[in-house]
């Protein structure tokens, strides 16, 4: 599947990209055509007002006769979007709106975007409390960090839906799968190994915490400043906490001193790395450089150093993409009647993308291709069984 | 064409809306689908940030390349819905789903319920400002007197974009449509008319409004405790103002009063009348009974005294229905880039809607069906006119 998909990458042009989004790329439309008055009568009045009144007298009924449990909202303020940084909120749409066609082609769920002309944590966290009858979960969308992590934490304890900002957590989840994979191939054990997180934003505090819990030996976090420590100056509460679990090695300095040795490099940081970095990892390395467009090394560079290499990018080998799992883990929740997504639900679609690829997998092919449509229906079986499991539904 | 749906109304069962109810009406698609990588190159990642670009660098270009310009939102607090009073954002939340199928099947237009769980004004208000660069125009529904009055002031003052309360504006059109459409059948002049307004709500000043607008020759005012007139006491503002332009005629006391020698009764008040008020009208009156389900007086006990008789109801001849109105009010709105719904806007919509009856009018059709194809088209066109010529557009 994967070398199909590298034949069909051909760089798009600004022509076909611009006329791809000519009028927007999401319509609304009516589940049951209205054709005649009969029609009339049942959708709208007099019939809705039984509807209605069924609902005020047992407001469970809304789940069923109403499209808003099945409707995941895409909520931006559109401060961090792609690598292209605080473009506001109306910019920000065509990526939202983008969101939801993959949700409805992968996950089969209905999905608005909802940007906001507004970058204060409560208000956005306000105008998502008030618009809580209309939606059925929330997936944040480039949101910057620190922000993201505030708006989430207050939302999940204000909503009883599941919430998740993408950035973080499906990242962090597809690079779970993808470590996983990678391990499969080379027959390791997460539980020896040391990781490298370059980037203590949204995706990397998010990849930290998934890959500790993931029961990964040791994971050392960077920011700008060098490698996140304990009694390091100046960090902010959110790196004070990564402090107090990562760096087990007790390293001091940089990505230098930080890959002597290290088995795996997570690069969600943007900035571009020497290769000479990589030389001094430990054998048979792991390379994910994520950041997109363009990674943190070149994959043909990092293949010199590492036995396996991966990247955000469609146009190589091992794409670590978002969408292998977003749309499963939301699927999955609404399936169950979540009213949240824990650490579980996020492990459980982590291993089931790996399931999905282990009959197949190769060096060049750690995570199922971004297409393949078996991935969102096997995560969101795996998400609803661990939100059960969890005790978080109905 | 009337006499085709008439057919079609026998009652619906409660089987058969509840079954068209189930899981909502509405569904989001993509509008291009994405079926291998160069489809999501070109939708998402890469290909998508080029585009937010552009509208990180023109404003405007959100126009073109996102679906906010074309996107109503059907907005609620579930205080005042259909008959049923303040039954909640969750329980109106049917009603709006089936409003926004109405958008797209008569104006086609996308469009989305967002039903808030407040009902403080400037809380909504507020709460839609911070939305603005998600959709393109607002549908207010169901909201209760009088705050909707100030809600809808409120955001016409704020947004620059179609707003419209349709349970004031759309009822006044198509009112006034209907009245327009018996004064041609016979053969009458709306200068030389007393019209009463049964309701002070939304409806009943909206109504009030529209037809001094249009030209008629006086009209009076009801509300619960009778004749809207200066000097009465306790007037919110709102009737103060109402009873400084209506009842010239100067008459005091309750509906008796006001009907003794009146050419029209409109009535929006939801309570029942007496039929014995009815005899004092002039001769070849007119009488709208327009509440639902169930009408002021039951159209055959209204045609003993009145000439034409209209109701809100599928089942009887001369349905006044919204739908008449706002999907062509909206879409020609938003053709032609309207920043708002001036009052000539509404009298266009009118006038356009009674054109599409002209060929074919009679005492039982004075106004088109609500399934006519021809109405939101023609009353769409007249209205975008309507804004060009006023300057309110681009």
């Amino acid at each position: 599947m994967n070398d199909q998909i590298r034949e069909d990458t051909a760089p798009v042009t600004d022509a076909e990209i611009f006329r791809g989004h000519e009028g927007g790329k999401l319509s609304v439309a009516a589940t049951r055509p209205i054709s005649d008055a009969r029609d009339l009568s049942v959708a709208y009045t007099p019939g809705v007002a039984k509807v209605s009144r069924a609902i005020a007298q047992d407001a469970a009924k809304a789940k069923q006769y109403t499209w808003a449990d099945r409707l995941v909202v895409v909520v931006s303020d559109g401060t961090a979007v792609l690598g292209l940084g605080d473009i506001g909120a109306s910019a920000s749409l065509p990526v939202m709106e983008g969101k939801s066609v993959l949700f409805k082609t992968f996950g089969g769920l209905d999905s608005i975007p909802l940007v906001l002309d507004t970058t204060d944590v409560d208000e956005i966290v306000e105008t998502l409390i008030r618009l809580r009858p209309s939606y059925g979960a929330v997936n944040l969308e480039d949101i910057s960090a620190p922000r993201c992590f505030e708006i989430e934490d207050k939302l999940k304890e204000a909503l009883d839906c599941p919430v998740m900002h993408d950035d973080q957590h499906g990242t962090a989840i597809v690079a779970l799968a993808a470590l996983r994979g990678a391990n499969l191939v080379l027959g390791r054990d997460i539980a020896a190994e040391r990781v490298v997180v370059s980037g203590a934003g949204a995706a990397g505090v998010a990849c930290a915490k998934i890959l500790q819990a993931a029961g990964v030996g040791d994971v050392t976090v960077l920011d700008s400043k060098g490698i996140v420590s304990q009694g390091r100056a100046g960090l902010n509460p959110i790196k004070e906490q990564l402090a107090l679990t990562t760096n087990k090695a007790g390293l001091q300095g940089g990505l230098r001193e930080a890959l002597e040795g290290a088995d795996v490099f997570l690069g969600l940081s943007g900035a571009l790395i020497d290769e000479s970095l990589l030389a001094g990892m430990a054998d048979d390395s792991i390379v994910f450089a994520l950041s997109n467009p363009d990674p943190e090394v070149h994959p043909e560079v990092a293949a010199r150093y590492a036995s396996i290499v991966a990247t955000g990018r469609s146009d190589f080998p091992n794409q670590i993409n978002n969408v292998l799992a977003f749309p499963g883990v939301f699927r999955g929740a609404l399936d169950a009647g979540a009213r949240s997504i824990t650490e579980n639900m996020k492990l459980a679609a982590a291993d089931a993308i790996v399931a999905v690829a282990s009959d197949d997998l190769a060096a060049d092919r750690i995570v199922p291709s971004a297409l393949d449509p078996r991935v969102a229906p096997a995560v969101a079986d795996a998400v609803a069984k661990a939100a059960v499991a969890d005790g978080v539904c109905g």
